[in-house]
């Protein structure tokens, strides 16, 4: 079983990555503290290939040399938008139609594996911050709740696994759209 | 939907973690070089409850107070060995009974989605170093190579996303096992 060589991978360039069909699916960070982890979202973006990731709050903003370490130039690739509050960002979506998913667990909220998504439609979901997760007021403001089902000690999965996790079940679900 | 408390997850002990049925899975890291990624690797095989990892070459081992920092206690639950070549880990892990994956782009992977797995079976996936992925000689100990699809500009995942939706993907397949 050979290696593939980086050039055998055939990835989009930068340009072609701008015009290409992309996954129906803003990410939203809502004040997400560490820089690691936010370069990191914008790889899985790129990979995935996402519309855009709305960085809000305290989430810092490329360029910065931090997060450059995890993105490796996914920064350049994938189109991000800082809004001061988070709140903003919801509303900005849901009126331009998409449907809003904060990724915590609550009282409410649906297994990762049952989430039910569905080709036509267009998607933001919430990531929180690494304590203290995505804020009360905000999960209020989203249509469901997503949980990622977890079986050990501890109380969550870092950020930046869950949003590969979750970006992975929309293109599980979805993904015949960047996969014809 | 109100937030749930720590508490309110009620997740394992650490004793209860160690007696747990476990998903049958071994994470095996080949000379991963980040602490980050190693300790974020510690937290989703907690999170997904996975019976042990074989920390390998020059992979950091625990206790080290930057795999802490994204491990969160997850080193006290899971299970680790270490082995200074990662060829006498997949040797030993063959001769139990493993079956042996490489996350790894080759020229016969298998995409994630299309990965067969069975109940009855017990599994071994090797995730690599940050830039150099997996050593070939060490793709060439394994089975199957197993491939996350990707549409963007960049090569790869970070390590401990890939991680993260491997053992996703796992769950999602025989997951039954931990939770019935």
């Amino acid at each position: 079983m050979r290696k593939l060589l980086n050039e055998e991978l055939k990835r989009l360039t930068i340009e072609s990555f701008k015009s290409a069909v992309k996954l129906p699916v803003v990410v939203i960070l809502d004040n997400v503290r560490s820089l690691n982890n936010i370069g990191s979202v914008f790889r899985s973006s790129d990979a995935f290939r996402v519309e855009a990731i709305y960085l809000c709050g305290i989430t810092a903003r490329p360029p910065h040399k931090d997060i450059h370490k995890t993105a490796l130039g996914a920064t350049e690739s994938v189109r991000w938008v800082y809004f001061e509050n988070t709140l903003d960002a919801v509303g900005e979506l849901k009126s331009d139609g998409y449907e809003i998913f904060a990724i915590e667990q609550t009282e409410e909220s649906i297994m990762l594996e049952e989430m039910e998504i569905s080709g036509g439609k267009k998607y933001a979901l919430i990531f929180g911050h690494e304590m203290r997760g995505v804020d009360q007021d905000v999960v209020d403001a989203a249509e469901k709740s997503i949980e990622i089902p977890q079986f050990g000690t501890k109380h969550s999965l870092n950020i930046s696994v869950s949003a590969g996790v979750v970006l992975w079940e929309f293109y599980r679900k979805i993904g015949g759209v960047i996969n014809p």
